[in-house]
C-alpha cells in the first residue's frame, strides 16, 4: 500500500510541538494545537507522555474539548477527564451530539452526567436515554435520533421551504427520510434529486426503492459491512416494527473500521485496542501479564513433551540444537493460513460450505512446501552432521509439522468461532501450541524410533 | 468490539448459495446472486472455490460485472477477466467511473482498453489519462475528475436553476467547489446550505472557509488519515497551481481503510492482501515459500547459537527442555511491543520525539514483567529437576531476554521505517531472531558458566 514515508504530517506536528514544548514556549504550542481539527487534537495527545499529554491539553480551546475526548481512546480519555474539574466536563459534553455523548457516558462521573441530563430539554433527555438502552455494539447506540422526515404526499417545493425554515440540517445529511403517519420507514430521497428535479415533484415520484435499513440490534460489524458494501453515507435505523428511531453516519462507520482493524491487529498479540501508548508501567505490565501467563503454560506443555525424550537427547544432543527450527518453521508456516482464516471469517467468507474445500487446499500447500522446505533442511542438516538418518527424520518431522501447522491454522480459528469466541484473539497461542508440542513430538520421537536405542 | 456470531448476513447467503449451486438448481441461484450489491457480490464470488465461482459469475447481471470487478482482490480479478471474452469486458468497464475505471485498467488485455478508450468522448478519455499518469497509491489516482464547480458570484437561486437543468450530480456529492476563472479553488459550499439557506444569497456568503484540499500526489494513507481526521464525505483534489483537479469520495476511502487493515494483518505472516483464499495450490505454495525460506534462515541462525553449546547439554539435558521456553516467552513479550509499536508508527504518533520515552516505559514493563515470570519460572523449574542453580540460571536468562524482547520491539519496527520500508510487514521476522537468538544464548551462555564446568 501507501509508502509510509512520504506524507507524515502527524508525526511533523508532533516534532513542532514537542520542541515548542521543551522550550517551555507555550504560546505556540496553543497556536499550533488549535489548527487541528478534535481528531487530530486526540491523535495527538496520544503520541504525547502523560507529563506533555496534561500541558497541551489545558492549551486546547474548551469548545473542542468534548469532540476530542469522542477521538481518544478509552485509558487516554480516563486521564484526560480525572485532568478536568466537574464545571469544564459539563460544558465540554453538553453540546455534543447524542450519539458522541451515548459513547462518552461510561467515563463520566455521575455528578457530571446528572448535570448534563439537567442542561437539556424533554426531548433530547429521552432520545439519549434510548439511545443508552442499546447495547454498546449496536446501530441503536451507534444511531443520531436527529433525522429529518417528510412525508411522501407532499411536493419537493413544500419541502424546501420547511428546509430553509429549519436552517440546519443534522451533519452529513445525505437523504431525508419518508416516514408515513406512524412514523414507519416508507424509503429515502436523496438530497441531490431535491436539487436537481422540478420543484413541483412530489416525493413520492423521488422515493428510491433501493432502501435498506439498519435494525436497532445490527451489530457493529454488521453495520460497518453494510456501509461498505452499499457505500452508504448515512442509513436510517428501524425497530422491529419497522418505525424510525434515528441513522448512523459514515463517519462513526469509519471510526468502526479502524477499531475492528485495530481489535485484530493487537488482540492477536493479548492486548486491548484501547490501551495508551504511554500506560503507566504498572497498569502495562498487570495487562499483557494475563497473555503472558497462558502462554507460560502452553510452553510448559512443550517443555513437558521435550522431557520426555531427555533419554533420546542425552544420546544425541544434535536433536537439541535441530528441534527449535521444526516447532518454529510449523510455526510461522500456520501463522500464515491463521491468517488467511482470520480475514475469511471476518469477512464472512468462510463458512460450514467451503471449509472442507480450504483444509484440502492448505493440507496440499503444506505438503509441497513441507516436502521442498524438509529437503532443503535435510540436506543442510546431512552437510552439518554427517548423519544421513538425522537427516531423513528432520525432513520428515518438518513435513509432518507442516501438516498439522496447516490443519491447525484452518480448525483452530472456525473451532474458536463456533464457540462464539472471536478468532482474532486466541487463534494464535492454540495454534503455536499445537506446532510447538506435535514439532518437538514428531521429530524428537521419530529420533527414537529411527536413531538411538 | 461486536460479537461475531450475531450477525453474519454473508455466511448466511453463502451457505444459501452453497446448497443452491450443490442441487445444481441455478434459477434460484441467479435469483440470490442479484439481489445482491456489487461489493456483496464479490465478497461472494471470494467465499467460492474457483469452480463454483466461474459458475455463479456467469449468472451475475451483465450490468454489475463491472462493479462486481471493482470489488474483488487482485487475484480473483484476474480469473474472473479470464473467464469473460472480449465483448463481455468492454461492455462490463465502459460505464464504470473514471477512478474506478482506472482502478482496473491494469489487469485487462491491450485490446480491450484500445476499445473502451474508442468509444469514450475526448474528455473521458483525456481524463481518464490524466488520472492514470499519477501514481497509483496517490491522490490523483483515487480521485474522479467529474466535479460541480460554481462561481462565487453567482446566487443560490441560479445555482439551483444550473443544478435543475444538469438533472443528475455525481455520486456522493455533498459539497459543490466555488473556483475562480482560472479554475483555482476558492472554498466549497455544502450542498445543505443549497437548501436551507435564502435563494437570494450569494455563494459567497455560503464559502466554507474551513477547507483544506488534498495534494494530487498525497499518498493513499494521507487520504485516508485526512478523511477520518476532518470527517469528511469527499475532498476536492488540486495540483501544486490550486488548480482543482477531482474529488475523492468517502466510499474509496472506506475501501483504502479496509486494505489497509487487511495489508498490515496479512503482512505480518508474509502474505499479500489480494491473495485469493483459493490461489492455485502452487501459485499459493510459491508466495508463501518467500517468508519460509527467509524464517528458515533465521531458524539456522539460531540453531548455529544451540549449536555452540552442544557440549553444555550434553552434560545437562535439562537445558534442552527448558531452553525453548526462554526463547518463546521473549518472543511473545516482544511481539505485544511490536503491535503497539506498528500501530503507534501507522497513525503517525511514534518519531523521533518519544521514542526514548517509549523505550524506557517498554524496558521498565519488561523488566518487572520478567522478574515475575522469571521467578514463577524458577520455581517450578526448582520443583520439576531440583537444581537450584538452573533454577536461577533460567529465572535470570528469561528477565534478560524479556528485556532484549523490549528493546527489539521498539526499535526494530522504527528502523525498519527509518530505511523506508513497511514495519508492518518485516519487523516479526527480526524481532524473532532476537529473541530466538538472544534467548539460547543468555540460558545456554549463563548455565555454561554456572553449572557445567
Amino acid at each position: 500500500m501507501a509508502d509510509p514515508v512520504r506524507h507524515d504530517k502527524t508525526a511533523r506536528q508532533l516534532r513542532l510541538l514537542s520542541d515548542a514544548l521543551d522550550s517551555g514556549r507555550l504560546g505556540p504550542v496553543r497556536r499550533l494545537v488549535n489548527t487541528l481539527s478534535p481528531a487530530e487534537i486526540g491523535n495527538l495527545l496520544e503520541s504525547l507522555p502523560p507529563g506533555k499529554r496534561t500541558v497541551v491539553w489545558g492549551l486546547v480551546d474548551p469548545e473542542d474539548d468534548g469532540e476530542v475526548l469522542v477521538h481518544v481512546g478509552d485509558e487516554v480519555r480516563e486521564g484526560l477527564i480525572a485532568d478536568m474539574d466537574q464545571d469544564e466536563l459539563v460544558a465540554a459534553v453538553e453540546d455534543l451530539d447524542i450519539d458522541d455523548l451515548a459513547d462518552l457516558v461510561e467515563d463520566l462521573p455521575d455528578t457530571v452526567i446528572d448535570q448534563v441530563l439537567k442542561s437539556m430539554d424533554r426531548e433530547n433527555r429521552e432520545r439519549l436515554e434510548q439511545v443508552l438502552s442499546y447495547d454498546e455494539d449496536s446501530a441503536g447506540r451507534l444511531m443520531n435520533p436527529d433525522v429529518v422526515t417528510v412525508r411522501a404526499d407532499t411536493t419537493v417545493d413544500v419541502v424546501l421551504r420547511y428546509l430553509r425554515l429549519r436552517a440546519e440540517l443534522p451533519d452529513h445529511t445525505d437523504h431525508l427520510y419518508v416516514v408515513n403517519r406512524r412514523h414507519q420507514l416508507i424509503g429515502w430521497v436523496a438530497l441531490q434529486s431535491l436539487v436537481t428535479c422540478d420543484t413541483h415533484t412530489t416525493i413520492n415520484a423521488l422515493i428510491d426503492g433501493d432502501l435498506t435499513a439498519l435494525s436497532v440490534d445490527a451489530s457493529a460489524e454488521e453495520v460497518a459491512r453494510q456501509f461498505s458494501d452499499h457505500d452508504w453515507i448515512s442509513a436510517p435505523v428501524v425497530d422491529e416494527n419497522n418505525i424510525l428511531l434515528g441513522r448512523v453516519t459514515i463517519d462513526d462507520v469509519v471510526d468502526i473500521i479502524r477499531e475492528q482493524a485495530e481489535h485484530q491487529a493487537l488482540g492477536a498479540a493479548g492486548l486491548d485496542e484501547d490501551e495508551d501508548l504511554f500506560s503507566p508501567v504498572w497498569r502495562a505490565m498487570r495487562r499483557r501479564l494475563v497473555w503472558l501467563s497462558i502462554n507460560l503454560c502452553t510452553a510448559f506443555l512443550a517443555a513437558k513433551v521435550v522431557g520426555e525424550f531427555e533419554g533420546t537427547i542425552h544420546q544425541l544432543v544434535a536433536l537439541a540444537v535441530l528441534m527449535p527450527m521444526v516447532a518454529g518453521l510449523g510455526g510461522n508456516a500456520g501463522t500464515q493460513v491463521l491468517a488467511l482464516m482470520i480475514r475469511g471469517l471476518a469477512l464472512g467468507q468462510v463458512g460450514a460450505s467451503n471449509i472442507r474445500t480450504l483444509l484440502w487446499k492448505e493440507v496440499r500447500v503444506a505438503l509441497l512446501n513441507g516436502l521442498l522446505m524438509g529437503s532443503v533442511l535435510g540436506v543442510v542438516v546431512l552437510v552439518w552432521f554427517h548423519n544421513i538418518g538425522l537427516s531423513l527424520v528432520i525432513a520428515t518431522a518438518l513435513t509432518l509439522n507442516m501438516l498439522f501447522a496447516a490443519t491447525a491454522g484452518v480448525l483452530v480459528p472456525v473451532t474458536i468461532k463456533r464457540f462464539g469466541y472471536d478468532p482474532a484473539l486466541g487463534s494464535g497461542i492454540f495454534l503455536t501450541m499445537v506446532t510447538d508440542v506435535m514439532g518437538f513430538f514428531t521429530f524428537l520421537g521419530l529420533a527414537t524410533l529411527v536413531l538411538v536405542g
